[in-house]
This record gives structure tokens, sequence and C-alpha cells, in this order.
């Protein structure tokens, strides 16, 4: 399962790099190979300065060896070895109109000791966060992740659209990091979804994160946008930093397991304000947007 | 000795925000006071745009009650009130010659559920985070430091010079964040110290703050920079953000506590740069700084 899973995120970098190169029309992806000294590596690869990009970042990764000790607290787990691999997505758009897009596909295993597979599971997802709020974009996205979902269970959609605005939270600011779409960890199997399913499941979401997001960069990245929309994207990509650096797992777990730190922190956007006190004005397009990340609602 | 010392920082705060006002010669701090529903509050000033200083922020607060759940596993209690009080400066100048400075002062009281004083301690420090190293203002800033620490125990300035290095380091980065100064925590009443002396010590501290950052602003504030020095300051600044969301105590206090946010956060620089992989230029003035924050050394 681990070989199938690499080798299916090494070929859907190749598309994803590939599709996002096409519609940039500009920047190339910068390709980084790294390894980590317990062993492991990845493939980095980051977009920065594009016409439609400003930095974008899709990496794949595998790390395994002894589980680190600032990790077993946290997986209640002792003496383990561990194997995770994944892909992960992060855009950062140059025009306000468009969205930020984050996506994410894992797969875990665990050891004991003497070598014995002791668990395996998924976890992933993908979001957007959006600076101004056009909802037929939303609506497009959720029904890309709802369509995958539903194929497999149709209770995933949402159970997992629900995880994800809980998951992407911003509590020190009591507001949604974004507009949401799936989240799920340790999916594992059960009596409902067998391994391969999982990895079906995940695998068929990766080969919709274009159809989901491609779309809506193609009709707002020509969008005119005035100095004062482009200050609000640099605070709100602010509010991007502080989930992640405060809050996110998987740049903590990055952390803890001494990635590459360039590679973990490419998710964090190239220009960025922090502004004291700053709100929006009553009844503008701004405090639209905040008003939905203040109370995530249903899209579909 | 709480009414004491919030009074007096108080005072310094009157004192720092005028001559901030003064050398600025241009912008003006807006005063916010706030309030904490569990108790307490703050008054907080914050400066933006100025000619000398990006944006800067001189807070004072006092905060008490029960101590929240969540910080008792931090000071390792159950079932306590809790007193604290104390003064933070940031301050992130415009000119990428001009260090950031940083500064905070504070006291705390502890006390059993019949209201029974438990444990009483003062702690603070100041550092300075230069973009540009000029060896002659981080002797300076550090002996003023010094002068302060040789009038109460000649252990003191190393001592805490070195606590300073150790704390605000980017361990993720293996660097420090900036050139030091002083970090001390737990100062409670002992053989060598009373608690008079602590207050007296951290007292005549915010009293040299100015002398020991103000002639560096003074020197360098109008020095010519060019573009490419500018975006290195906005880099650096996003290591700053780092160590602040990441690794600071203060902050993690802050947001545990249920402070308000946005005071809190006063500390994130206003214009930030995350640039991928971003390395000095060989032998560059860029390279010489992080050389330095590489490898701590002393100024004196």
């Amino acid at each position: 399962m681990k070989r199938a899973f690499y080798n299916h995120i090494e070929n859907l970098q190749n598309k994803i790099t590939s599709a996002l190169e096409s519609i940039d029309g500009n920047a190339k992806f910068k390709e980084d190979l790294w390894s980590r000294k317990a062993g492991g590596g990845g493939r980095t690869r980051v977009l920065q300065n594009g016409d439609v990009f400003e930095k974008g970042g899709v990496n794949i990764s595998k790390v395994y060896g002894a589980l680190p000790k600032t990790m077993e607290s946290y997986f209640k787990v002792k003496d383990v070895d561990f194997f995770a691999c994944g892909l992960s997505i992060v855009l950062h758009p140059k025009n306000p109109m468009v969205p930020t897009a984050h996506a994410n596909w894992r797969y875990f295993e665990m050891y004991n000791k003497s070598g014995v597979l002791i668990d395996q599971w998924f976890g992933g997802g993908l979001d957007l966060t959006p600076f101004y709020l056009f909802e037929e974009d939303v609506i497009h996205f959720h029904i890309q992740c709802k369509k995958v979902c539903d194929k497999y269970n149709s209770d995933f959609y949402q159970k997992f659209k629900n995880a994800c605005d809980k998951y992407f939270y911003n509590s020190h600011r009591e507001e949604a990091r974004g507009v949401g779409g799936l989240f799920f960890d340790y999916c594992r199997a059960d009596e409902q979804t067998s391994l391969q399913e999982w990895y079906n499941f995940v695998s068929e979401l990766g080969d919709h994160f274009l159809e989901a997001y491609l779309p809506i960069v193609q009709r707002r990245k020509d969008l005119p946008f005035t100095n004062l929309e482009r200050k609000w994207q640099e605070v709100r990509r602010g509010r991007y930093v502080e989930f992640n650096l405060v809050h996110d797992k998987g740049t903590l777990f990055g952390l803890k397991t001494n990635g590459r730190i360039e590679s973990i922190l490419m998710s964090l956007p190239p220009h960025v304000q922090w502004v004291y006190d700053h709100n929006p004005v009553p009844n503008s397009r701004e405090e639209k947007l905040i008003k939905v990340l203040k109370q995530p609602k249903n899209w579909i």
C-alpha cells in the first residue's frame, strides 16, 4: 500500500504542477529534492512570482524511522516506528478575487519494534480560502467535493465538510480560516470501508482537485482589483499565517519530525500585512466574507 | 506590590510613548482601553505608519481571576487564582538599518482558593533584532543592560544575557531571533535578592530602555537603503512572526488567558514576506548578520 500510494502521489504531483504551469502561463516550478537524516525525503516544487500564482507549492515527501519522542505523546504510543507519505498543495494567487487553495493527502503506517505493522490509515482533504466571496465559486468547489464523497458513502460529504469547518478554525479570532471543503483523518479499514476503498477515495479526490479549483481560477484571475482590495488580501493572509503557525497539526508534525523547514513553510504567503485592529467597513464586500467565516454554512 | 508595580508601568508607558512620538516626529499613538470578562483589562497604545516607526505598540495590562484550565498544566498548579500585570513594547522601524526592539516587564501573583498569596515573582527583559549588523549598536545596547544588572548582582548580566540567547531562539531555523539582551523569569525573593530589590531592578531596566534603544534609532533612522535591503527586512520579519507564533510563551499566555487578541498580536510586523528558500549572498552584509544569529556571541 505504501508503495502504491507514493507512486500515486508522484504521478499526481506531475499532473498538478503541469496544469498549474499551464494556467499560469509564465512561471515554472522549481524542484528541490531533499533527504531526511533519520529516514526518507521529498520532492518539493515551488513556483514564485507567476502571472496568476504569486507563490505556490506542490510537495511530496515520505518520512520514516523511529517515531520522534516529541510525537509519541501526540499519537499516544511509545517505542514505535512509523512511515508517512503525502502530497501537499498550497496556492497563493496574485489576484485577490482568486481564492487561496490548500490540499493534502497522506498515508500513515506504524510498526512495533519487531517491525510488525500495528496501524495504518489515510488522512487529508482540500479547502478554499477566499478574500472576496463569490458564492458560485464556493458552491462549485463543494459540489466537486461531494461528487467524489457520494461515490463512496452518502455520509462522507457532510461529515468531512463539518470536520473541515471545525479543523480550519482560528479559535483566537473566532473565525474559520476559509469557506471549508473536506477534512478527514485516521481513516482506517472498517466494516464499511476497506483500506483499498480509502485509497481509492483519497486518490480520486486528488484527481479531482484541479476540477474543483481551476475553473474558479479561470473565471477570476483577470478581474480588476484596487490597492485596497490587495491590502485586504494581504491582511487576510496574515490570518492564514496565524492558523498555520499556531493551530495546524500538519505544520507541527513537520517541525517535530525534523522535516525540511523550507518545504513545510512553503505554505506561508509571499506578501503579508498585520494592521492593528483592522476591521471591514460595514456592509462592504469584506464584511460579507467575515460574516460567512464567523458562521460557517452549508453550501449545497 | 501589585499596586506599586502597576502604577510604575502606567507612568512608564506615558514616558515611553511620549519619547517615541517625539523621535518619530509624525505619527501619534492611538489608545485603546479594553477590559477582560473574567477580570482585568489594559491600555493599548499603537502607532502606525510613522516616519521612523512603521508600527509600534506600548501596552500595559493587568489580568486576574481563576487561572484558566489551559494554563494550569503550564504552571503545574491546580485550582488557583492569579494576578498578572506587565508592560510590553514592540517597535518595528521603517528603515531596515534600525533594529526592531522588544521589551517586557511583568509581575505575577498566585493565590489558593482561600485567597492566600502562595507565590509571587517578576519576569521580563529587553532585546534587539537587527536586519543589518552594526556592532557598535549591539555593544551599546548590551552595555546599557549590563550597567543596570551590575548595580544589583555581578552575575545578573551574563546569566540573563545567556537566558535571552536561549529563549529567543527559532529552533526550527537553528538561529537566534536577534542579537539578544536580557531575559529573566520567576524572579522570586531569595537570600540574595528581596522582592523589593527585584522590583527596583525591573523598574530601573524600564527606565533605561530609552537610553538603550533611542541613540541607535537616532543614528540609523536617516541612512539610505535600497529595495533589496527593504526586502531583506521584510523576509527577516517573517522569522520574527515565526518565533512569536510558534515559540513565544508570552503570546501563548495571552491567547490562553483570553487576552485581547489585537493587543497581543500588535507584536506582529506591518509588512512581511515569505520567500521560498531565501538565502543571503556569500560574504554579503546579510550573511554577516546570519552568522551572528547562528552563533550568539558575547558583546562585552
